[in-house]
């Protein structure tokens, strides 16, 4: 195989570092009032959602965006996947503290009022909703072609807890828990910088398919994400998770959001195939930063008691997933182990 | 004194009627499912906020943005102003229905990570939410220069109704009623796009006064948005309003959001001075464009009974807001009529 530079967000001009520093910078400077009854926060930055108290009720709130997989969008003239993204992005969030969707707004920020393009992402935002069972209960559209390129699209949500079920927050993760993986459709919305950089440097087709066959790559990759909440939902119904994690930007890392001082020994977790596979042959990058930049095959995390692994699985089949990894296990020394890659990350 | 050919949005590259047919295909298409317990829609899109209901709690959500004011504070380097206006925009539409703010998630999409940026635009974000005693409850930066000329600031606010207290939607307003107008600080978050083009034409430099002197072009320009809510709050103490709007994009038009049937008579709408006279004499522009695209000197309507107005004064006076004009009433006659300036604009 030929020798390449690897592929890293660095290299293609996305400093992470950079960017925390700057919104550490904006946290500090905001100092925002902290009520302390209504409004009361439960749960900050930093995990997957917010929540907030209201009378007896506490409430989910979390906002996000596609990011550049619109460019992938706009390459391929194809809007429909990235509609259902905004949708998957926030809810799947909301999933992850155990929160049941109720609301979204979308925010829209398009250079140009194309009525064919945001008809095509209406459909994709209607088909994620009724799959989240969420409603639309307000919306943005800003076309400002002096601030935007290409559209951007993002949501925030609110979701909510029924009577008798409390936040999932992961705080009674416990060492000797299971961790449980539901696949991902291909790299849902994270990554697409350097995805975008890879097929470009390589010259790919997005029309032509992968090696083994199959869709078109550029259909492959606009794959819209997955939407767990029916998956959740049906384990919350049952009062099983006791940490639930969505693998986003920062990949595995995700689940040191969890508890600090509990750690995940991961020794299940699936092997790259399909565009992973891909992604790992073509870009040269090693196994620490692939798997803190893609998903890698695990869309969502459900931590369970070991002795609920078996009602787990029956209940994730019940409810559609009958394709669940047993990817490992919580321990007592932090950080996220995989040990068969000698990767192990340290927080998030 | 020069003829020169008015500036309207059309000519600057804006077009509404695009925009709205966009937005509605976009809607059509979204079909979003309808919930009938938790989560059932009290009021659509439509109007300043959208209202759900969580078990007996009713909430307010609204998403809104700065818009190409970045753009002035880029010009000028200062960026507290904008960070104060991302709130303004969502805490008075939440007061204009009587939600009381609660929570804000901003959404920052940004070309570069430049910490002093953030910064000051935290400063402002945290001056606003103070204001409006508002917690941060969540937020998302995305750094994505491919989609982003300039920073694009936006935000979610969710609102609550503190008990006894019902959402104003306007529809008690009757024939009769009198309408209150608070003033504003300037153009807010509005107009922006046709300002700037106007300065351009005219070869104006932002660092001198406007004519009469005070403070510096760009300065005026960039004032923040005032925050209606503490006045708002006072007045709902007393359950005062029977009506409120925020003046926004639309000008006087967003007084033909709150009651279908009812339009509003107003002869004692101010008359314009200091940034709003000077928009006026130099963009050519007649009353009908002016008050659809400019707030006009009044930033938030307050509508009450005949019987409350000098309870109301009087509120509003121990709230801070000293200077409160008598705008004219609802009338049984649909739309909003200026006939001073024989201007009348038949709905929103």
């Amino acid at each position: 195989m030929v020798r390449r530079e690897a592929l890293t967000y660095r290299s293609v001009g996305v400093d992470h570092q950079a960017i925390s520093r700057s919104l550490r910078g904006f946290l500090r400077a905001v100092r925002p009032p902290r009520p302390s009854g209504h409004g009361r926060l439960r749960l900050g930055p930093g995990h997957f959602s917010g929540l907030v108290r209201v009378g007896r009720e506490t409430l989910a709130l979390t906002t996000d965006g596609v990011g550049t997989k619109v460019l992938l969008a706009e390459q391929l003239d194809r809007w429909e996947e990235v509609g259902e993204d905004l949708v998957a992005v926030n809810v799947n969030d909301l999933s992850a503290v155990g929160a049941r969707p109720l609301a979204l707004l979308d925010y829209l920020a398009i250079p140009r009022p194309e009525e064919r393009i945001l008809r095509a992402i209406g459909r994709g935002v209607g088909r994620g909703l009724r799959r989240a069972r969420c409603g639309l209960v307000g919306g943005e559209t800003a076309v400002v072609p002096e601030l935007h390129r290409a559209p951007d699209l993002s949501g925030t949500a609110l979701g909510y807890f029924p009577p008798g079920r409390p936040p999932v927050t992961g705080e009674r993760i416990r060492p000797g828990d299971v961790a449980l993986g539901l696949p991902s459709s291909g790299f849902h919305a994270n990554g697409y910088t350097l995805v975008r950089r890879l097929v470009e440097r390589e010259g790919l087709r997005l029309g032509s398919p992968l090696p083994g066959g199959g869709a078109p790559l550029g259909r492959r990759l606009l794959a819209p994400s997955r939407i767990y909440t029916p998956a959740v939902e049906a384990l919350l119904a049952e009062k099983i998770p006791v940490g639930l994690a969505h693998v986003t930007g920062g990949g595995v890392r995700n689940l040191a959001r969890l508890r600090s001082g509990v750690g995940f020994l991961l020794e299940g977790w699936p092997k790259p195939s399909g565009l992973f596979r891909w992604v790992a042959d073509l870009s040269g990058l090693g196994p620490e930063e692939l798997y803190q930049t893609f998903n890698m095959g695990v869309g969502f995390v459900v931590v369970v008691r070991s002795s609920s692994v078996d009602r787990a699985l029956a209940t994730l089949a019940r409810a559609g997933e009958p394709k669940v990894w047993v990817l490992g296990r919580a321990v007592a020394t932090p950080g996220v182990h995989l040990p068969a890659l000698g990767v192990r990350y340290e927080g998030y």
